[in-house]
């Protein structure tokens, strides 16, 4: 089955993504607002709690971090996806990249750039109206993330937690 | 905000729920098929770290155990919902009277009958109907149940995963 790695921002956060995913991103109702730190990847239900366990290996070794939002952007012209853009810190790249190498090895399809979707899928009329009226608001959220969740997918493609991992536990 | 306790059940038997909540169930978007240990309880943001707290020392006292679903059933006359009839272990037992007792002090409004919905607010007509359908087909689902989830409530009465808590770490 298909699993993923995501950070969920605080409420407010989530509520404030929600407020424009409601309208604008169709993935709205299958999981709720996150920061994707691996794209989906296959596994065996078995495998599960073996991939916990490397996971815990690797989150212990990263302190809790101040996660900034201060502006909207968007994929265009490669992908017409509007997100709120997530401050690049050295525990999200350090994430990043133990999440693809060793155990997890992975080949990344784009560069990574931590991100909340807010709205994807969109006319092209529909995606420059949005990013337009989006980018004149102003956005100012920060908050300290202490926490990563192991997901999986069901069928009808909604995301079910198997299981949270708390940064820094040998810190 | 709202928090609320949860066992999430194997993809199998969410995956079978969802193919009837997918009808019959208005909150299938807001949330994965579950079994509630506690009803929606008021706390405030800060507090979850003390809740999960709290929590993490009543589930390492209780084991993992065996969960069975046999057949369907209804909550009519007084609630007209229909779900899958959730065998009561003595560890359902302890947890559900753990999560009322002490630091989670609740009243219950209902005796505790452990079930996954898989459908509620339908008309007395559907509801037979649906409910006659259902108890006719055979079910037969076993699994191990080692975690139980602590979920928080957004603004659109979606929920989203605080934290897992493994069974019986000190046991």
């Amino acid at each position: 089955m298909k699993f993923g790695i995501v950070i969920f921002p605080s409420k407010s956060m989530q509520d404030k993504a929600n407020s424009f995913r409601k309208r604008y991103d169709p993935h709205y109702a299958l999981i709720p607002p996150h920061i994707t730190l691996k794209a989906p990847f296959d596994a065996a239900e078995e495998k599960a709690k073996e991939i916990a366990q490397e996971l815990d290996n690797i989150v212990s070794e990263i302190k809790p971090f101040t996660l900034k939002v201060e502006k909207v952007s968007s994929f265009a012209p490669v992908n017409k996806v509007i997100y709120f853009k997530v401050e690049k810190t050295s525990e999200l790249e350090a994430l990043n990249e133990k999440l693809h190498t060793g155990y997890f090895e992975q080949e990344r399809e784009y560069v990574f750039v931590p991100h909340i979707t807010l709205g994807q899928e969109m006319s092209d009329a529909e995606h420059s109206d949005v990013l337009g009226q989006l980018r004149m608001m102003e956005f100012h959220h920060e908050q300290i993330v202490d926490r990563l969740h192991l997901l999986y997918q069901l069928e009808d493609e909604s995301w079910t937690v198997y299981e949270t991992f708390q940064l820094g536990k040998d810190c």
